[in-house]
């Protein structure tokens, strides 16, 4: 029998010997029967004082793993009382082995402060209530699913499910599905993006790009900079992580190009993070001008460019103009992309373009992160694009969406009560809304769930204070009838406010049951 | 038209005027044939002094943006002039445009300290070439294909892309899809562990659990404790994080619980984090006494402990032991579970058992990093595991590792050279053996490329420096007569090895084809 004591160590020495001990016997080192050295000798054998080996063998006696034994001193248990302790300890017993009772975690205690900062009270409404049936919701921004092939979908599911094609059911490169990436770059290039198969990472969602942008590149206390409002979950994913976020101001044509210069001749933020085209929530369109600005900005400052651009083939005046990445002849802009918003959300498909060495940090972030995105969906995904059936689909969706947004304007003609006033965005899901003068968005929310409908109210989406009275509409999910009614619905809730005394200083805590996207 | 000079900022006056004519010129706020102010008027209104302005409209001319014009002073260009100088800007001409070379981006420059502990050289082998056709491969953890009941597969998948079923393809709630999350709490429920549908979270794989408890635990210099040898994919998210790993040595009742309460008496870790059953890479599975004793400790020092569990239900010989996520009365014990060791690792689904505030924190944490996971790969798995095609699958491939395993002890009798040594698990993937005295598995690596069969090197599975004389064999991949085939292979290139002479000094580069899981 060896034991090991450690005098360096806070245990008491009887209570190491007791330790040792019992796992000997548990582990069946020490069987039943095992005759233990005597007390004396045992303390000999390991230069201690005779009264901690009988303190050890006290514990253990008292937790039934020894017996004093006539004529043989002290000996290991039988089976079945070694067995009774175990089970002893597997039935709420710690107290009684350990003296003392045990506490629970304080799990707070043990989170890091970026954990803390997750503390969003918007992004806290988590995605876990789709759909309520006698909702209407134009919270998410989410396509109209009723517009998807699923016809086509299921013989390509019944295809790539066939018989012996397991492999598409097996690990993949974290890089992605080399045919869909493929696809990708002959997709971006025929909009003008220089963009290679082995430049291209497939993401989960281009929200998983935002956050392995923020893995590869910040540090707590690290400046970026952004449009202000802009999409809320870059705000949480850049908030989380420490960032500083310098905001611009938008006008008609974009980031405020004049404030970015002053921002950038004072700070060196890791990227600039925009959203050019359609921008969420505001609809707006950076001019082609400004994103040349923008991109000089960029060079003559050494900043490079985060271009987030899910919106961009929703166009329903004139094509997009020319994406940054496709305007960028020096590899300072990184490019986002997603299928979500044009077709299919629930299959988390986005992907990142960006310089070959960004493109390789990004990989190596994935690969801690998730190994790769799942194989199944990039098959069925590929073989979708590759029949052309994305490319068919979009004109549809154009034509559907443009009527949705004209009917959601009409309806706000219609209805809207005096000082109610919104953009009619070029493409793109949404309508930005200004509220009548002293009318919070927090207030109309609740008033407006009780006439169910809903809506995301402005300030989630300001990194700072603003927005309190403006709200996003999403116009996409519903039929031209319903969004009707709903803004039928919404105006009179703003109305039945605009009547009541007091009406701005209603704050009542919102509930979100929508996934903000 | 109106100027704004800052006279804080770095940028001379003149470049701020040029700056600020162009944005209104390529607004088209200043229209063609716009004619400018006199110099010396502007200089006035400005409060700078005249050459200011005319160095200010010096530039804009040598932009092409502006024109004397006979009679009229200066004017703006004519429309396509500033088209032309759009169409420069867009043309490499930046250089131009900013009087200085554009610098390449040193990208290093910006990363993370995060992201540089990520060059790990083993895990940068990235997943990217599953199934070169002529090699046999011993390296990837990845369940055989071959198996998969796909024809019951195929049916599902056509069952959930119905038509008018577009809510499979719809965003879900981040927390997972609930028919499936009540699936497997009954299943594990069945298993002993005291689990509901509110305290399972669905992740992309076990990976991204372990993603998601760095991001929620993990601070810089925080300590944490796990097994060595271990997965690999766990130590690099770890080392990533920049925690301080304590390492505890295995024998073969599981890891030493002597070590760990020496550590946990010295130190405050953030988690334990063990793989109890059917370790990877060793095979070991934790005797119960060591998982009370681990409890206890666990207990006794307020240490949450990580249970990864992804082989558990792969025994060959008896039922596995209780979990420790079972055994535990106290919630100390968060569990991470994935079916991609039991099948279609290409859907990328696990899931994660918690105490619910942990549960919910991990939740906001994944919102943040990518949403939610794929609704349509968890509605196909719901389907698949609610006919009972999960439990039906189990046994099939319990029976076949099980023939594998024994294939690959038998051709290693058969084959080894004197001085190789293996385990032989009674459950999970991998034989861990040893190498003859002097001989390195990265020299083997090398030369068993040559012959085609490849595995993972020990050294992978070490935070520190150990394992250079071990290799890690995966059983489950081939066919028993690839196996055999393949083991062949492996002890000719030992056998070659050891007849050479300085056979322990040759370290070549290895080459990693496939994921290492």
């Amino acid at each position: 029998m060896k034991l090991h004591l450690d005098r360096s160590l806070k245990t008491p020495l009887y209570l190491q010997i007791r330790s040792q001990i019992r796992q000997l016997i548990l582990a069946n080192e020490l069987p039943p029967g095992y005759r233990l050295p005597p007390e004396r000798k045992l303390a000999a054998s390991l230069g201690v004082n005779r009264t901690t080996v009988v303190n050890a063998y006290h514990e253990l006696t008292a937790d039934g793993l020894i017996q004093p034994h006539v004529g043989k001193g002290t000996i290991v248990s039988p089976a079945q009382t070694v067995q009774h302790f175990l089970n002893r300890l597997s039935n709420l017993d710690h107290s009684e082995v350990l003296g003392m009772p045990v506490q629970p975690i304080s799990w707070q205690n043990f989170y890091t402060s970026q954990s803390e900062r997750m503390h969003n009270p918007v992004l806290a409404s988590i995605l876990d209530e789709i759909g309520e049936e006698d909702q209407i919701s134009f919270a998410l921004g989410s396509p109209a699913g009723e517009y998807y092939p699923l016809n086509e979908l299921n013989e390509i599911c019944k295809e790539v499910m066939r018989p012996g094609n397991w492999k598409a059911l097996e690990y993949g490169p974290t890089i992605g599905h080399y045919p869909l990436r493929q696809y990708l770059a002959d997709w971006l290039s025929y909009r003008g993006i220089n963009a290679q198969a082995q430049t291209i990472l497939m993401t989960s969602g281009s929200q998983q790009g935002l956050d392995l942008l923020t893995k590869v590149f910040l540090e707590p206390g690290d400046y970026i900079v952004m449009e202000e409002p802009s999409f809320l979950g870059a705000i949480g994913v850049f908030k989380a992580a420490g960032a500083h976020i310098l905001t611009i101001p938008l006008d008609e044509e974009g980031l405020r190009i004049d404030v970015l210069e002053q921002i950038l001749s004072r700070h060196r933020p890791k990227f600039i993070y925009t959203l050019p085209t359609f921008q969420n929530p505001t609809g707006t369109t950076m001019s082609i001008g400004r994103r040349h600005e923008l991109l000089r900005l960029a060079y003559q400052y050494h900043v490079p460019i985060v271009e987030d651009d899910p919106y961009s083939e929703l166009y329903y005046e004139n094509q997009p103009l020319s994406s940054l990445k496709s305007l960028d002849e020096h590899a300072h802009v990184i490019y986002l992309g997603t299928f979500s918003k044009m077709l299919f959300p629930g299959l988390r498909l986005g992907w990142c373009a960006a310089p070959l060495p960004v493109l390789e940090q990004l990989s190596l972030a994935k690969q801690h992160v998730d190994l790769h995105t799942s194989t199944t969906t990039q098959w069925i995904m590929t073989e979708f694009c590759t029949q052309g059936l994305l490319d068919k689909h979009l004109p549809l969706v154009r034509s559907q969406y443009k009527s949705q947004r004209d009917a959601m304007v009409s309806a706000l003609t219609e209805f809207a009560p005096q000082g109610l006033s919104w953009t009619v965005p070029a493409g793109g899901y949404y309508l930005w809304c200004e509220l009548p003068p002293g009318l919070k968005a927090t207030a109309l929310l609740t008033k407006a769930a009780e006439k169910k409908v809903n809506f995301v109210p402005g300030n989630a989406f300001y990194v700072n204070s603003g927005g309190k009275d403006r709200i996003r509409l999403c116009f996409c999910r519903h039929s031209e009838t319903t969004i009707r009614e709903g803004i039928f619905r919404l105006c009179g809730a703003v109305s039945e406010l605009l009547n009541q005394p007091n009406h701005g200083g209603r704050i009542l805590r919102p509930r979100f049951n929508e996934p903000l996207v």
